[in-house]
């Protein structure tokens, strides 16, 4: 198979935003939602859209919990999603380091 | 500005079949329609469409030949279209690097 198959690249991580959102959850323990929207740099709509892409492809995880009453969700990446980061980025390395 | 900021990424290059494409032809001089789509895994028409986009963000450039009479389109990635890949790479380095 060539390296340039474009479709050896996975597409629920590939999306622009979808990728940004991997790059900063593999580097945290776990991120709200208003941090991973500004530095994510996008509304909030757009975000929870592309975060149920993720979670529907089980790559990231979420957790409800209330801090003083407030409700509060956090994200992180699951084990799954971590896998597949780390195969995106070898698929993308033989891709662009020739 | 934030590293994680998706908006930074090239959108016209992004694309997993322009990525694979630039990706390409930035390793050769140039190349044929055939050979592009067989590296790049796709169909004439999906092929075409992408070709086209590049072409007219000016990032690939054409030129049509006559090899025995034989029509023969080569495509290769211009000046402008070499260095927006560059800076795409920057910016998807500054991005995953963390």
């Amino acid at each position: 198979m060539s390296d340039f198959d474009y479709q050896q690249l996975d597409d629920v991580i590939h999306s622009r935003i979808r990728l940004a959102i991997m790059a900063l959850l593999i580097t945290v323990e776990e991120a709200e939602f208003v941090y991973l929207r500004e530095k994510v740099n996008t509304t909030d709509g757009n975000l929870s859209v592309h975060l149920k892409k993720l979670e529907d492809a089980g790559y990231v995880s979420i957790k409800k919990e209330f801090i003083e009453r407030k409700p509060r969700t956090m994200y992180s990446i699951s084990k799954n999603g971590r896998k597949a980061f780390e195969a995106y980025l070898e698929h993308l390395e033989k891709l662009i380091k020739k």
